[in-house]
């Protein structure tokens, strides 16, 4: 008999009547295979539980901050547990620390270091589902840990890969991973198969399907992943090991990022040290930097650029100020109007000719582009935000996207 | 150092507010005291976790409601712990199965087995407060359970009995224990101190301070108990474990008991097995009867007379029909409108005389007493609800409690 982990969100857990679609969909599952669920806290609880800590501890401390939030995901065991015996089907409720999913000791961030399968396969072969916490785990002392943003994906993947299931199926509000977002180009279309590479590109571009971390862990242990929706049927999207065939496309999607904002010091005397001495403040302050590009100019200066998250733009840009004084730099100057768009896909690495494919279909638009950016399978692109809707459907047209068959 | 157990109610975690009021009293204790704090769920939280169960399964399966229900403690140590380390007190949260608190499995009433007192001390030793999750403990499989209405005054006086504290502190929404219900007797006063026996009379009278199992569970193992005020200062009442001293009053308080009624079943015929046929099938449905009196008349037959709760009323009336003509009893008379009045004190065990100064008293008010019903410290009348002030008023001038010294 096979063994699948399905996942369901905070969304999919929003209320008794959305846990009871999440339970008729575990219960037909049940009736082939045998079934592990992990489920998320119901969706609002976690910022309900965030407030009320801070509204008694300043900075919450941290491993109190898991023994709360931990509660959310606690909540949503037990009531899918219910919910599937009310439906007939066997079931069975476990907290990370009854599994037990062992972490190392970071609060709020935890690491996965293993997990012990053995009561969850006692439950399985008793012909019970597994309901299984996601987010959280324990560590060697015993305390709660939780592993931070996207956490349940995490989860399910790592004990995916621990039970060896066949797949491991991600329950989202969306039907599967898109060619582009459908809300900008309605002749976008969903995809049957993603390679993991391309999964990542996707998601570290704003396709915020699944989180990056868990597409890594799934990929890193050979778990084949499915994203597919809680309230809508269809096989969704495999998120595959193979490499997709050669007569397939060259570009699986197009993917782009809104918050971005670009930053350049301009003039920066041309020696070595200088982007240390220009990127180590921003990472001191916890700033993630995205694009950098470095241009040297004729007369020994150099100007510097890059790229961050559109929120952390203006302090950023008071952070640069005295540093470029320091470094006699021209000048600063800034754009947090800037938006990413990117083509991805596997197929690029055997083809030559993508990036002036790309870059013709945007000249064709009149689309300055302002940084170029390229991996093994994507080649990103920053322009001006108002181009962003434009771009991207160029971009899909170009690649012809829409008329592909999926597989 | 003198370690002191204090316990907190839902009203005193009603919201960040009221959990500054308790983190302010906790750091005052701990200033010269070793503390254990045991809290219950935020007001509210539980009902709502009821109503969630209550919609996804007809009955909610009895495993998965502790694993649900228990997250609201857990979310309370979780909220404390960060309010006492805003005050800059060390402290540290433990949920039942962090402790350990050994229950049987008998999920939602659960009775505590054996409590592991290492790891409380360990945090005590370090300076730190240990704050504990009430209600909920670990049966041998790791399953949360749950000890029931009351459950959190229990974890705090088992938790006293294992650490062998100097005191268990129950803080609740009254100043103590009071020699009438203040509403009906404006001259009522707080009691200094009380026995455990009077105490459990007084609790399973309706002056709901205590619940009974968690004084029983004290005195068992002779743990000093106080009942104090969360929102007003004072020493509150000492539940003790000597005896009053001879010169004290003979009386402590007037109880009573506003929701009960009386059911008679008329010319029962006279013969053993009767009281059985009529409250076996009482008793099968879960109905608890708390007076019983029978009285054999001159004809042969007997009239029996017992008192429930005012809510099973109408079940145990529609239960006793059927008993009534199988038994060829004469009738079956039923009075809801009734209350029980007591007078308790562990004085009357070496007092005669008693019980004719109560009835004078009611009698001197035209009260007719309906039932009669003696206990070692305890004399209880039920009267029509009418009277229910005039005698409680009429019981605490004549017994003189209104004028007392309270120690």
């Amino acid at each position: 008999m096979t063994l699948i982990v399905q996942k369901f969100g905070g969304t999919s857990m929003a209320d008794p009547e959305t846990i009871g679609l999440v339970a008729d969909r575990v219960a037909a599952a049940q009736k082939t295979q045998q079934v592990v669920v992990v489920v998320s806290a119901m969706s609002g609880q976690t910022n309900q539980l965030v407030e009320l800590a801070n509204a008694v501890q300043e900075t919450p401390d941290r491993r109190e901050m898991d023994v709360l939030l931990s509660t959310g995901e606690q909540v949503s065991i037990a009531l899918l547990s219910m919910a599937l015996k009310s439906r007939g089907v066997e079931a069975q409720s476990f907290l990370g620390s009854q599994v037990r999913i062992h972490t190392d000791e970071t609060h709020g961030k935890a690491r996965i270091k293993s997990i012990d399968v053995e009561i969850i396969e006692s439950a399985l072969n008793q012909g019970k589902v597994a309901v299984v916490a996601g987010f959280q785990g324990v560590d060697q002392s015993g305390n709660i840990t939780t592993l931070g943003r996207g956490g349940s994906d995490t989860s399910a993947v790592a004990l995916a890969a621990a039970l060896k299931a066949d797949e491991c199926q991600i329950y989202t509000d969306v039907d599967g991973v898109y060619t582009t977002d459908p809300r900008i180009e309605p002749d976008a279309r969903r995809l049957e198969k993603i390679t993991f590479e391309e999964m990542l590109e996707m998601a570290s571009l704003g396709a915020k399907v699944l989180r990056i971390r868990s597409v890594e862990f799934a990929g890193k242990y050979q778990v084949p992943l499915r994203v597919l929706s809680t309230f809508k049927d269809g096989p969704g999207t495999l998120i595959t090991l193979e490499e997709q065939k050669m007569e397939q496309a060259l570009i699986s999607g197009i993917a782009f990022n809104k918050d971005e904002a670009k930053i350049t010091i301009r003039g920066v005397p041309d020696r070595p040290g200088v982007a240390y001495a220009i990127l180590g403040k921003v990472a001191d302050e916890n700033i993630e930097v995205d694009m950098i590009i470095q241009n040297t100019g004729a007369d020994g200066t150099t100007d510097f650029t890059f790229t961050v998250h559109r929120n952390d733009f203006k302090q950023t840009m008071d952070l640069l100020a005295p540093i470029a004084t320091e470094l006699k730099a021209r000048d600063v100057h800034g754009d947090d109007r800037i938006v990413k768009v990117s083509v991805v896909g596997v197929g690029m690495r055997s083809h030559a000719g993508i990036a002036s494919t790309m870059f013709k279909a945007l000249s064709d638009e009149g689309i300055n582009v302002e940084m170029i950016s390229t991996s093994e399978i994507k080649i990103s692109v920053v322009v001006n935000e108002k181009y962003l809707e434009l771009a991207v459907r160029a971009l899909h047209r170009e690649f012809g996207l829409d008329q592909q068959k999926a597989d």
